[in-house]
């Protein structure tokens, strides 16, 4: 199950970025389990990782390689975590980079691991080893689609998208991939999303650029509120698109680039929404008229997870009071009951604080019916405001996940 | 569904207290639905509401009585929760105080009301006025059983307890009654109890008692997060026990009732998770070793309230990996994730942050394959500990909630 279409816009290659996928067999023969990024010399490379304090072994690895040098390859498996895995999953992380290094001329740390799937089961490493050394040959820059499909776990379909920039007299391209469907409440980065440009950035530039777009994407939606242990979102910029790099914030060229890189970064991250475990609603919640952002995106998380409003958005039932109870134990402590109002699809349901004199169940329940659903919170005390991308809780979601591992 | 035995003890009358159920056919015909207590003159009162910022009108008419007046009687309605109705619900809240109070013979303000049920639909205050008058004539005080059914509203079962306590030559009686199944998160209160003594006990420290019971029972239960904005918990001390009133906490009077006391919120607050809606898990979540008993909540929490680790439950699958992640996320930044133990039904499933070397996949399935799950988290860096009830998150969870208001 997901919500909305399917269909993928066309996927532009990023001149200096080459793709693998290939068949590991990690958690079931013949599916594809295994990609292999290969990034240009000289690309610029900028990351974030999830904050779970039990962050899995390719994260430390990750990490820890960033710090030492800069990226030549990204090496990727679903089916296994590798997380709460302790020393033999670090083993196991740095030893599946070192066989990247001995295959294709690098020095080890020049390549990045991510993992995703089951948690605390150990990573069949013998299986990647044996799986790498098809993957050098199928590199092709055109290999956008495969790798989204190929970065799947509960997944029901690729997320994966392109834009065009223009920017004075040269034009950046930029595309990428996400994964991830549940364990979705990403902070500071996402399940996983790789994301390139062949616009010439500076690293620090890159850094600044990724972090400001995923706290506008990715740390802006939750399926579960389960932060994964795995999260990490990647952004490259292979700078073959020429000329000058980008090395202010402050330039016409980053503010270009910046819009094409945010518009990729949402569709992804809200791309994971719609495809989130049983998924039949693609949820806007809307809190404006905030103190401060931070209330906002509170009362905003707080609305998107409560397990009540979730189940009252699968039912289709304009169950509004589920809504302001949410709201009532968001942690607002001085909020003003009587100010607050809240609209479903532009039927303003409550006012006041209360039931609306315009309101109809007849008008709640068309409202509702819909596919996409935008709840929209008016905290009448300020000025900030916040958007959280969400969906609704199912039976499909209990049943994926109460199957998962079988 | 329900977890555990459903059988209640004998319930003991408590000498001053009288009780009559109606039906006023609020939600469904000939449901009862309707619940009056009668507490003796000179009796003491206390009570604990919820913290949700919309709390119900009665919530707040009741705050208000409190204070103005030691209450005479309690009006309870299921099936209609007088919450977010604004002006009009205060209105209807007041008003069915008042029509007791013309009733009975008392002051409208030594009425207290409570409602239960959807949330934003205006209360029928007209079939509560109709009902009123068969009441009176019911009033009696073997009632304890009838007003836990009376009370019930996602319930499957009531639930309701005795204690006796011999404190020197008297001997005092506890007995209460709860409901509550789904928006289950008390703070500070839980969503309906009454609780009944014959002790003696001066007002401020009943409160004091009530206050101190509610932190160790109700709020530290959790079903889905959700904090009901109707939760109340009021503990009365008819003084019909006889002797000298006890006057402060450090007594031996005080000391035996607050066990027997403590012993009913215990088994009440349990009881409405056996209940809960969908539960086919009764589960323990103790974290020691904490630095400090806040931390130690913070994590008990998060893991019995993550969505993930619920369905894990609900599947008796030993994915403790899920239980790590919801721990990584629950805001311990300095936590030793290296340290980190983790226990289910005393088979050791994680130690120093990974897997244990004794675990064996057939030896975690037949811990979760249990009704009652206790999961013990060590975090190795304190003295602190703290334990929180739950239940799994399990399909008819979702069809209750989906279903909810048709």
């Amino acid at each position: 199950m997901a919500v909305g279409p399917s269909d993928l816009p066309e996927l532009l290659p990023i001149a200096g970025i080459r793709i693998a996928v290939g068949s590991a067999g990690i958690k079931r023969p013949g599916r594809k389990d295994i990609v292999l990024f290969e990034l240009a010399e000289g690309a610029s490379v900028a990351a974030v990782f999830t904050l779970n304090r039990f962050c899995a072994a390719p994260v430390h690895v990750a990490r820890e390689h960033m710090g030492k040098s800069v990226p030549r390859y990204l090496l990727v498996n679903t089916g296994n975590a590798n997380a709460g895995t302790g020393h033999q999953g670090m083993q196991a992380a740095r030893q599946s980079c070192a066989a990247v290094a001995a295959l294709m001329g690098c020095a080890p740390e020049q390549v990045l691991p991510f993992s995703t799937g089951v948690i605390g089961e150990r990573l069949p490493l013998e299986k990647i080893e044996k799986a790498l050394p098809s993957l050098p040959d199928m590199l092709d820059d055109s290999g956008w689609l495969a790798a989204a499909h190929g970065i799947m776990t509960t997944d029901t379909r690729p997320k994966a998208t392109s834009k065009t920039v223009v920017s004075g007299e040269r034009s950046f391209t930029v595309t990428g991939i996400s994964k991830g469907a549940g364990m979705i409440k990403p902070n500071m980065a996402t399940m996983l999303a790789y994301v390139a440009t062949d616009a010439p950035v500076e690293n620090a530039v890159l850094q600044t650029l990724v972090e400001d777009v995923v706290n506008r994407s990715f740390n802006r939606i939750t399926i579960d509120g389960d932060t994964s242990t795995n999260d990490a979102c990647v952004l490259v910029a292979t700078g073959a698109a020429g000329g000058k790099p980008i090395t202010a914030v402050d330039s016409d060229d980053y503010r270009s680039l910046r819009q094409a890189v945010e518009q990729v970064f949402i569709e992804l991250a809200q791309g994971i929404v719609r495809d989130g475990e049983g998924a039949t609603k693609f949820v806007t919640v809307e809190v404006t008229q905030g103190l401060t952002e931070k209330e906002c995106l509170q009362a905003a998380f707080t609305i998107a997870e409560s397990p009540l409003v979730k189940t009252a958005l699968f039912a289709s039932d304009p169950n509004w009071g589920r809504i302001l109870a949410a709201l009532g134990r968001a942690g607002i402590d001085d909020l003003d009951v009587e100010k607050v109002g809240v609209e479903i699809n532009g039927v303003v349901v409550a006012e006041n604080g209360g039931l609306a004199e315009s309101y109809t169940e007849a008008r709640g329940k068309a409202a509702m019916a819909k596919e996409n659903i935008l709840i929209r919170v008016c905290l009448a005390r300020g000025a900030a405001m916040e958007t959280v991308w969400t969906t609704d809780l199912s039976h499909d979601y209990v049943t994926i996940n109460a199957e998962y591992r079988t």
